[in-house]
């Protein structure tokens, strides 16, 4: 990595947000294998599970032993998504460096996927706050939330740039470390990025909101994280071969895929840190374990030849 | 079309640029249909043809008749390519509204694609001058330059801004009424698409250069586009369906989308004078007569409901 070149980071979420949409079921070893080489790559922020019942979510079962296996990789920030207090607890137990809570800002879908008002939302964060407290300082994880639905929700179609400003305020002083602007649904547009990411900083700062989640639902993943890179936010989610597609939706694809995201940021003047190469080499680990799920991305299936297969083409323009 | 909104213009090239590089070809019925059906859409640029040898590229063998009957659509703006001062003749004869000549920045691709220098590419460029002086000035017709591989090429790597800047420079002092730049090779990054439009405005001013060409070869098709969106392009040439996917590059697909690139432009507040549901319903052209090339988008896959077809998704985030 070149250190005089303004330095953003990368939170590949594929094992998370990913799997979690998924056809198939990746094995723990492949998942072990795919955080091992991802940090090789340069990777270092990996969202590695999800803390929600097995039953629920069946290839998040072995969240615990994922999370353990990450904790022995050095260099390795280990991020894990809990839904609840409970998750929360346990994700602290596993030893994850960071705790994701998502809560939705629309109320609609809350209710839909938690079954919980904000109220009983925030109450569950302050859980999580109190137990994230209770760790002696020196291994005290992160406890941040992702706000859901904050450009647009399934249910409720619009969602106004007030109520993600007060959901902020009211996460931040609840006691989470950060706030995180989640575009779940994949709808938000490049001007809409721009004009919320400065509402909500205009009304809490700009320390602890740096990361924007952004799906690629409508192909606007990398234009929306551009327009976010270009107001300043640092930190971009993104999943390996863009991995998370809806599976009722075939075609439409998931999360910003992370190599097209890195290209860009990298061609742009900015540095992940992150080898390229190495990283497109992982997808290795998703066409062996999930052989029915499409892996999309544009800058893996051309390669990183400048020349990109290219040759003569007859009045090409 | 809502007039108090900026207005910004697509330039669908899908019938050129994408047909161009379509393994099948569209039968010249289909062709019309689809210039009808999108000039229907709103989509009132449409570059219909290129004028080449039928030899070298047989899809483009009807391309007089395709102009001709485009002329007899009302308020549709027949554009067509021209590589050399004999397409150029025959575009006119066909009564194009606007005839592009592409102008490969690189002397290598300008080589290996027409088998010319910058001298003799000029030469031609001046001698369609003529022919488009010789018409009366109430019917005289456009003539553009596209300056291909601007933002680098697949032979020589990194193309010099200056190189871009100069070559305008000709272009114009030769008497193109205007020149856009293309990245013909999917190469370009935002912040280059940022500096390059910066140095060419700053030696010939804005006016005679407005339009840019983008691929998706490496995904960064919206993300280009919004860059020169937000420093004052107001043109943008994109294909339905994405088509123009490079045949020797599996996967990859070619020009940006026209959907996904109107979508945004339009949730952005601007206005493209495009009925999207109307322009996603010509894909239906395309899976009928070019059954073997894969339709690229992902706003028509989801649909243009707000919901997308997303539910109910356990922890979703």
């Amino acid at each position: 990595t070149n250190m005089s070149k303004p330095h953003i980071e990368i939170v590949e979420v594929g094992l998370r947000d990913g799997l979690q949409m998924a056809k198939g079921i990746l094995p723990t070893e492949l998942k072990k294998r795919w955080i091992r080489e991802a940090a090789e790559a340069g990777v270092h922020q990996i969202e590695v599970c999800s803390f929600v019942p097995a039953k629920v979510v069946p290839g998040m079962a072995d969240a615990a032993e994922v999370t353990q296996y990450a904790r022995t990789l050095r260099g390795v920030t280990v991020i894990a998504l809990a839904p609840n207090a409970r998750g929360a607890a346990n994700a602290f137990a596993a030893g994850a460096h960071r705790v994701t809570m998502p809560i939705s800002v629309s109320a609609s879908h809350l209710m839909a996927n938690v079954r919980k008002t904000h109220h009983q939302a925030i109450d569950e964060l302050k859980q999580a706050v109190a137990m994230r407290d209770a760790i002696p300082v020196a291994n005290r994880p992160k406890l941040d939330v992702g706000l859901s639905t904050a450009f647009g929700c399934s249910i409720e179609g619009n969602v106004p740039f007030i109520d993600v400003v007060r959901l902020t305020e009211r996460c931040l002083k609840a006691g989470a470390d950060a706030v995180g602007l989640a575009d779940t649904v994949g709808v938000a547009n490049p001007a809409q990025v721009r004009r919320l990411y400065a509402e909500v900083w205009n009304a809490v700062g700009t320390d602890k909101v740096t990361s924007a989640h952004f799906h690629n639902t409508r192909g606007q993943g990398l234009a929306n994280a551009l327009a976010a890179l270009d107001v300043g936010v640092t930190s971009f989610d993104a999943a390996l071969a863009g991995l998370g597609g809806c599976p009722f939706a075939p075609g439409a694809s998931g999360n910003v895929c992370t190599e097209d995201l890195v290209w860009m940021i990298e061609e742009m003047g900015f540095s992940t840190g992150i080898d390229l190469a190495k990283l497109i080499a992982c997808r290795d680990i998703l066409t062996l374990g999930l052989p029915d799920d499409p892996l999309q991305g544009h800058v893996a299936k051309v390669g990183l030849s400048k020349s990109g297969g290219k040759g003569r083409v007859a009045s090409a323009h």
